[in-house]
């Protein structure tokens, strides 16, 4: 399948900013969101230590966005950005009601496709490592 | 408003487990995901060291849970949990197309809310306090 919504597997450690936000409902609300959405996409992807991002949002308007970034020093940098600033206020003003930011620095990781198989359910689980084995960034 | 969608707000440092999963599309594909969700959901409410999640799903099937956790063992321990193993072999087989998860250290954390006010654009922007300031669990 695509993996085009996936952010790329890095080897870790690195950073994640996981944004969870609750939208005002109805696009009457939040104009300009989605063209603003994509033109912050747009720039993030272009700054240092950039690494990608994964979004969803529901039919209620809570979405949880994860970005990826090589350092705090390069999270700091894209916060600083002045069109990013710009538009962080005039989302408070226009598009959210709540939302909760939170820094983290990703220890492991690992992931699944359908092309991988499913392990036996009696076998080794070569699909599903246990936790002390939890590749790095596996390929 | 409501934050029963937002997890509580603890304080730094704790455990995010991000799960990015791409389902495969339709109910017929998917039998019994909903309740499975829900299950999980309410089992691992009541796991030592379990302190909430956030999840959001869009209608391409795409969606990304976090939850959180007290530490690293309370994670393998909620991981070697029979029923839970069983679903996600269980969700391999039948429910996802592709995943990716990691595991993160929670370093600092903020939130928002409309209730806040929006700071004044030339002010001293208090309700985004810059990242040297983050609040670790400010209430």
């Amino acid at each position: 399948m695509s993996q085009a919504s996936f952010a790329p597997r890095v080897q870790p450690p690195y950073y994640a900013v996981i944004f969870t936000s609750q939208r005002r409902m109805g696009e009457a609300d939040s104009p300009g969101y989605a063209e603003a959405a994509e033109r912050m996409a747009a720039l993030a992807d272009g700054q240092p230590g950039y690494l990608g991002a994964e979004s969803a949002r529901d039919a209620q308007g809570l979405g949880l966005t994860v970005s990826y970034w090589r350092s705090l020093e390069d999270i700091r940098a894209w916060r600083q950005h002045a069109e990013h600033a710009a538009t962080r206020d005039h989302g408070r003003s226009h598009w959210y009601r709540h939302y909760e930011l939170r820094i983290a620095k990703v220890e492991r990781s690992y992931g699944w496709d359908e092309a991988d198989g499913v392990a036996d359910p009696g076998g080794c689980a070569a699909a599903e490592p246990t936790i002390a084995a939890f590749s790095a960034g596996r390929d």
